[in-house]
Parts: C-alpha cells; structure tokens; sequence
C-alpha cells in the first residue's frame, strides 16, 4: 500500500490492515487521500468524467419526477444557502443541491458505470461533492481529491457486495451512500476515526431495491438522490461527533450480513493506493440500461459489416449473462420510454432501424411503429462464457437472423465507453453538451462558457457557481 | 374484511384481494381509514400512546446524539417553517421536525412497542404525523386516525418480515419507513394508488442494521429519524405523482427478497379492520431494551416472594428467547449508559440493587459498582418454552440462585406494559411527566398545561404547537 498519511493516519491504518477490520481500513485510506498521490491519468479521468457528469445532470430538467424532487426540496428545505441546484438554478442547502442533482443525473441513462461494481459513481459522487464544495469553498483539487475517495470506496463496496446483492438491490443506492460518504467525508477533511463514524451512518442507511423496474416507477432517482444525501449527512454528522458502527459492511449485523450471500471482504481493500478503480470506469455511450450496450454494440458491429438494414433482420438472439436477465427480463412490453431503456428488444430494435440509440430515438420510441415491431424478434439467452466473464468484463455477443436464411454472429469485447475503447474528448465533450441542450437546462452560450470551465477543474482556486442563478 | 371506504376505493380493494396484491391491499386499507370505523377502546389506547410517545419525545433533550441531529436540522433545513422541533422549540419545515423529534423519542429506551412485530411504533409514527399536522392544520381526530394507519400497517410489515429480518435489521427503522408512509399518506388524504406509490418509495429507502450495537454507536436515532423523514418524504412525493413499486414488501425484487428468509405475506393483510395491532402495542416500564424486560419483571417478582435483597443474590439465569440473545448478547462489557440499557446483567443488577431500572439509575450505571458486579453473575440461555412463545407473546422466566444454595424460580406471563398487564393512565402520565422533567425540556408548570391537552388530543379542532416558542 503506498498511501501516505501523517503518523496518526499510519499507525491507525497498520492496526486496522488485519482480517475483519477492512471498514477500518478503508476510512483509513479514504481520509489519507492526498491529490499529490493520485497519479495524473487518474486526476485526468476524473475530470473526463466530472465533464461527462455536467451534461447527466443537467440533461434532467423538467422530467416530471425531478421537478417532484425540485418540489419536494423547496417545501422542505431552505429557500436560500451556498448549493446550487443545476436544472433550477435555485440556492439552497448542500443537502437538497446533492439531492435534486443527484436525481437529475440518473434519468437519462447515460451517466457513467463501474463494470465490475455494476455501480454508477458518478451520479451520487460529484452531487454530494459540488453541493458541499460549494458550501466551504473547496478549491478544485479538492473536489477532484474527495471524488476520487469516493470512487475508489464506492466500487470496492460495490464489489465486495457481490452479484447476489445486485440482483435484487440497486447497488448505485446502497455502495452509493457509502461512496457519497467517503467523498464528503474527504472534503470535509475527516480524520480515519470520523471517517470510519461517517461509513457507518451511511452503510445503515443504505437502500434501493430494483422492485420499481416492473413498473417503470421513479424509485431510480430517488435512489441516487438518497443516495447522496444520505451519504453527505453522514459525513457531516460524523464531523460533529456522531458515531456509527465500526465493521458497517462486514460485520455480522452490517451490510453484508444482511443484503449479501457472496460477499468478499478482500475486495474492500484491494490493492489500495496502487489499483485505481475511477479508470476502469466506462462512459455511457447509448441512452440505455448499460446491460444493453454490448449487444447493441455487436449489433452494430453485424450490421456494418454486412452492410445490413433493419428489413433484413428476422431474428435477434442477444447472447448475455445473467445480470442482464434479472434487470432487463421483467420489462417485457415496453411501452414508456422508461421501460425501452431497459428493454433489450426496444434498444435492439433502435439500433436496427436507426444506427443509434440515444435520446431523442428513445423519446420518441412510444410511437415508433418500426422499431416496436422488434420486441417479438429480439430474445435474450444465458451465455457461460459471456455471464463466466461477468462483471468484469461485459462482452457482447449476438446472432442475427436475416430474411433470407442466414444466420450471422457478432461480438464486441468491450463496449464502446469502456477504458479500452473509451470516448475521444471531443466524444465528451459532444456527448455533455446534448445532454445539456436536451431539457434546455443551459444555452449554447451558456456551454459555450461553461464546459471549458469544467474541464479546468484542477485550476479551481475555489468552486464557484456554475450556471448563472435565473 | 369490514372496511368502509367510498365505492372507488372498495372496487380497488376488491381487486387486490388476490395472493400477490398484498402492498396494494394493505395500502387501500390505509387509504380508506376513517375516524368513525376505528373502535372507541383503539381510539382511547392511541391517545394513551400519543401521551406516553410526548414524554418519550421530550426526554432526548441535550443527548448528544440529538443535538447532532438538531445541528444538522440547523445547517440543512430552513430556519422558520410550521412545524415544531420539541426539544428545542424552533420552528422548522415537516421533515426536519419529523426527523429530529423522532430521534429524541428513541433515546431513552421508553417508547413504546409492538410485542409480535419487535417494532417500536410510536418513535417514528407520531413524530411523522404531528409535523405533518402542524403544516396541513390537521384535527386532532385526523391526527388519530392517521396514527392508526401508521401503527396498523408498520406492525403487519414488522410480522411479514418475520425474525430472519429482525436478526439483522432494526424493524424499526425498515418497517417504520412504510409505517410513517402510511400515516402521514392518511394525513394528507393520498386515494389508494398514491398510498402505494408512497409504500413502494419508503419501501425501497427502508435501511438500519444492528451493527452498530457492537460499539455502542449512535445509529438508533439516526434509524428513527430517518424512517420517519423517508416515510414523510415518501408520502409527499406521492402526493406530487412520485410512483413506487407496486409490490414493494411482498415482489420478487422487493423488501422481503431483500431482506429476510422467512417472510409471510399472509401477514400484511391480517385481519384487516377486525383486529386492531395498535391495541397490542405495550408501553416500556423499565428505561432499557425491552428484551431485558420480561426477566427483570421475573427477577422484580421472585425477590417480592422471598424477600430477597442484592446481597443475597450469587447468580441469575435468564431464560430467554433467541432475538434477546441475537440483541444483547453482543453487548459483553457494558460500560455506558447506552450499552447497559442493552446489556441484561447490567439491567438485572438494577433491578436487584435498586428495585428498579429507570432513567436515573441508567444514568448513574458507569460508576454504580454494585450493579457492575452483575456483569459476572448473570447469564442468558436459550429456553425453547420463550422461544417457541415469542414474539407472539414475551414470557420472563428466571432462576437466581442464592448465597445460601437455593435456587429460586420466577416467571412472568405479561411483562408489564403488555396489553394483559398495562399501565393506568396515572402511571402514562407520571411516566411521561418523568420523561419530560428528566432532560429539562419543559418546566413542570408547562407540563401542567401540556399533559391534560395530549390527553384530550381527539377534541383538538386543529393541531397548534404543543410548547412556547423559545
């Protein structure tokens, strides 16, 4: 381990690197982070996906159920303080700022994922950040230093909870408090004990479960804006002394004990300080569920090299693993543009009669007869070798019939967004400023300004309002 | 099933009444709760729980958990709004009333409970409702009602969820999410298809884990506060058009697959409007755990027979129920207060020292060295009689083996406070009065005011703060 912390830090972190103290030693880890430790291709991922996050949560505005959480913050929470919300543009307190940005950064679909944690950092880490940031003039080092903490807590959390966790609870909910936690915690300059306090109010509050997906309910938002919260009150508790348990995740009454049969507590302390988990994280490419994109992507892949149109396909077999089959199997007549976000045959289908599968094709997919027409074509199947290699490594594999008899397969070893085939910054940038121009929650101009100030995050000297108060 | 609701609501509940549709059953129930169908003795136990509830509310004044709670209320929610924070008298908006008055409820060990369901109602049902009330300008009859609704539904989650759950989970803080969803979803008229959007958000925010009892932490009153903040929230945002899952306890991907091994959805719709769960719910006599309470009613009752006194006492044995150990057994070395409300040697050495175990000899515990020599003379086993019995009914069995070489049998039916062995209603109110005076929350004088108008909460035309502003 090569984390470098003062005296204190190290001698509570040595006593904590024993077998069922790794809560311990990761709080240890995350209050040790210093920005001069991360290597700078990390720093430079993570303003890549700090940009990324910009255009999710600002392409939120005016979705009916973030104007319900809008709603819901100005009832209840203060109508002035130092954190912005994004889509309003209104002030408030930290607390409700990370709330409705959270939620705001999860509807479209297209903030970034954790493959192997199946955890979305993004969504809960830089809300919870930016609102608290703004609050205590963090500078931008600062910022980027505790989003780090926070994705590298997150996914291990998300990790060590396992596929059996995952298959009935959102992990973006549950490690998502956590990781908001850790982040919070970071910048709030959180010694190991307090830390280690904040984990454990976060990982007894943990929750979300992936009940609402039947019926295309708004609990995803909620869950990320929980999620940040819940993890930012931790934080903040813990600064003022609050205790909480010291084993949250793996001990006999914690998170594992009851929301987990396969958890494995080393992934709580994998090779921490030299594995930076924030690279591994992939960029949304499609506006769909992430269980979609490597078949759309081996899709794509089918029909460029046969030069196909969607006329020619009679048949789509989508070869997956069985996390994709838990999330994306109750959705089995999509008809919102909810539930074709996590239908394989609607994403499927607006591949094959489109070329992509982004926003404006899901928005308009409730009427659109051609692509509908795929939902008794496209079936999944279990795969081994593609569900063997599940989560770490999310292969796409497909078969496509053709009207004329034959039948052609298609791959992709990563989908398009993962670090091995990851977006251009031009991509990103692109990609943000969509997201952004979508629910008309800044101008041309307004991004014009905006997104080459997010990109130069690390020269903050202080974090400031992004968008002008309307 | 004698609910009286109008036609629209019987056709919804006539449609549910299928295996399978027990959340929208339960939820059309709750939706349909009128003052009038409630019996005058259901009524009358309410109002008895609502005074008992006012002085467990008013006693966490100055804990420092709370104050931390109170802090945070301070620094994230707005300064003025219509509800009351009781222990500090400020003004706030419902959520931040709801959240801080339901961890000071939970601080003393006093609140009430629900035997079957080991979920403690009262700390997050009424918190919840009050706030709500004091914003919407509720009756006092509204207010009961709604309560009703809180209790009703929140036992029957507790018992769905069964004691696979409880051995990790705190019911109270799970179940007690989609209590206070109910209540206040009654308190602001929510029709049965918003009242289970409001289940299906607090179910799947629904979190607390014991874990923290092993260090003693202060997670019990973030769980209460928390559950009733959730459930409010929940039921706010239903309100707006928020959706939730549809099967959020009983779904395949819901709190149930989530969260326990022996859940039983016949549970949720138990006799719905013939058997009143809230008429179960017992008051806490002694100021620790309940599940010390039944052997220290044994232990009060076999030194009343033979005139024992502490001196005579070499050892006790508690027989005990498996929950009581899976609780408390965790707690080896009491040493503070909050520790020896969950320690049974610490809270039989009260009883055996002093006669009883109450807030003050809580408090004098650390250095009360009489009692601490318990610590090594006590000890819990599993006794199949209490366990086979429990949670249904909590049977106190006890041998205590004295000086002299005589073992000595004591047992108990019905702790006291149990429906069958209840408090007078002197007793409610000295006890709450007690409560009241301990944290210094309010002067005797206002308690002279204060107690004759909880008493006679279903007269009041509109809810008004129940103290002076400070």
């Amino acid at each position: 381990m090569t984390l470098h912390a003062d005296p204190q830090h190290a001698s509570t972190l040595r006593a904590a690197e024993t077998a069922g103290e790794e809560s311990a030693t990761l709080a240890c880890f995350a209050a040790g982070m210093r920005f001069e430790d991360i290597p700078a291709s990390v720093i430079a991922r993570a303003v890549e996906l700090f940009v990324d996050w910009g255009g999710s949560a600002l392409s939120g505005k005016g979705k009916p159920a973030i104007v319900a959480i809008e709603r819901l913050a100005e009832t209840m929470g203060p109508s002035d303080g130092p954190a912005e919300i994004l889509v309003s543009r209104r002030s408030t307190s930290p607390l409700f700022a990370a709330m409705v940005n959270a939620a705001a950064s999860h509807i479209s679909e297209q903030d970034d994922v954790h493959n192997g944690s199946v955890f979305h950092p993004g969504a809960v880490v830089f809300p919870a950040v930016l609102a608290v940031a703004q609050a205590t003039g963090a500078s931008g080092r600062e910022v980027l230093t505790a989003a780090v903490a926070g994705y590298e807590v997150g996914i291990r959390v998300g990790e060590f909870l396992g596929r059996s966790h995952y298959k009935v609870f959102h992990t973006t909910g549950t490690a998502g408090t956590v990781a908001a936690a850790a982040a919070v915690g970071r910048l709030l300059s959180l010694d190991p004990e307090r830390m280690l306090n904040a984990f454990g109010s976060a990982g007894t509050q943990a929750a979300g479960l992936w009940e609402f997906l039947r019926d295309a309910a708004d609990s995803k938002q909620l869950h990320t804006a929980k999620a940040a919260g819940d993890g930012l009150i931790s934080a903040w508790l813990a600064r003022d002394g609050f205790t909480g348990a010291r084993r949250i995740l793996e001990g006999p009454q914690g998170m594992a004990a009851g929301m987990s049969q396969d958890a494995d507590p080393s992934r709580l302390v994998d090779r921490l300080g030299t594995r930076w988990a924030l690279a591994e994280t992939s960029f949304k490419y499609h506006a769909s569920c992430r269980h979609t994109h490597p078949a759309a992507d081996a899709l794509l892949s089918v029909m460029h090299a046969h030069g196909l149109s969607s006329e020619d396909i009679a048949r789509i077999t989508a070869h997956v693993h069985q996390g994709a089959i838990d999330v994306l199997g109750p959705v089995t007549d999509p008809r919102s543009v909810h539930q074709a976000k996590f239908s394989m045959p609607a994403t499927l289908g607006l591949i094959a009669v489109h070329g992509r599968a982004g926003m404006a094709e899901f928005d308009a997919f409730p009427s659109d007869a051609a692509t509908r027409s795929f939902n008794d074509r496209v079936t999944m199947r279990l795969d081994p070798e593609v569900d063997a290699a599940y989560p770490r490594q999310w292969i796409g594999k497909i078969s496509v019939e053709t009207r004329d008899g034959h039948v052609l397969e298609g791959r992709v070893d990563e989908p398009k967004g993962d670090p091995g085939n990851t977006l251009s910054r031009h991509e990103i940038e692109a990609k943000a400023r969509a997201l952004a121009l979508y629910g008309s929650a800044a101008s041309p101009q307004e991004l014009d300004v905006l997104l080459p100030r997010l990109w130069s995050v690390a020269d903050w000297p202080k974090v400031e309002r992004l968008l002008a108060a309307r």
